[in-house]
């Protein structure tokens, strides 16, 4: 089985495919869908939009995790993440891939065991959990975050 | 030129097609996106998409004006409104629409002539600009209002 984690944001949108293999979770690919600040909103929307779609075509995921969202630091941030995760949704439902949303406590205690960790800390544990050398953004390993939490509650 | 409004909301979007003829504005078709709110979030934002689509499919418009939105009662209301926002914005995006944001004060302004006029007065005069006997839902009236808003400034 093969999921997509997203890590939504405006600037930068992390994404990160996980597959449950015998020994444990293995790592398929991991990245970050970044836009220029300069474009209009919704040009970045759309690139956000199809690089999701691009994501999606290439890997085949069979699920995607996604964070869930109900306090966000403004209601300015707020309005321009619904718009992000709106789009990201969508893409997931044209290619009916199932839909899991987890609170950012259920994903900070499924991968570093505590709701308190730090972003940073989230990183050092998804590195270990996939076992790779690879350096990860802090999109990115929130993304990769949201997928393990997920690979650990769809064991039960 | 034909031009699209939409009023967006996770419960109702409303829109309206407007075309500028020689003698004023004519309505073109107006009408209500409604989502039972049994059904997931994201199925909910899926049929908006598809419902836009098929209004952009059916008659081509060369502009959308859509409310710019910066305030919304609370956080929630903003991350709901935004993911609705989003992925009109995104099938807008798509057809290549040219879109237009007008703040509610402007909509308000253009249509009833002062910002502190209620949904009410707003219909009351968007049935009276495009010259119809049709009663609009306070959504299509508001997508109406921002159409008109946007012929309005696009005259000069």
């Amino acid at each position: 089985m093969l999921a997509l984690g997203v890590d939504p944001g405006s600037r930068a949108t992390g994404y990160g495919l996980v597959e449950k293999g015998d020994t444990g979770l293995v790592l398929v690919d991991a990245g970050c869908i970044t836009s220029t600040a300069r474009a209009p909103f919704y040009e970045r929307l759309y690139h956000i939009y199809e690089s999701v779609k691009d994501v999606i075509n290439r890997y085949h995921p069979d699920e995607m995790a996604i964070e869930d969202i109900f306090y966000a630091k403004n209601v300015r941030t707020s309005l321009r993440l619904g718009h992000v995760r709106g789009v990201i949704l969508v893409a997931a439902v044209q290619y009916s891939i199932r839909i899991f949303e987890y609170t950012p406590l259920e994903i900070k205690k499924s991968v570093v065991g505590y709701g308190g960790a730090t972003k940073e800390q989230v990183r050092s544990m998804v590195s270990i959990i996939l076992n790779t050398d690879r350096t990860f953004s802090l999109d990115t390993s929130d993304a990769l975050a949201t997928v393990i939490c997920h690979m650990n509650w769809s064991r039960f």
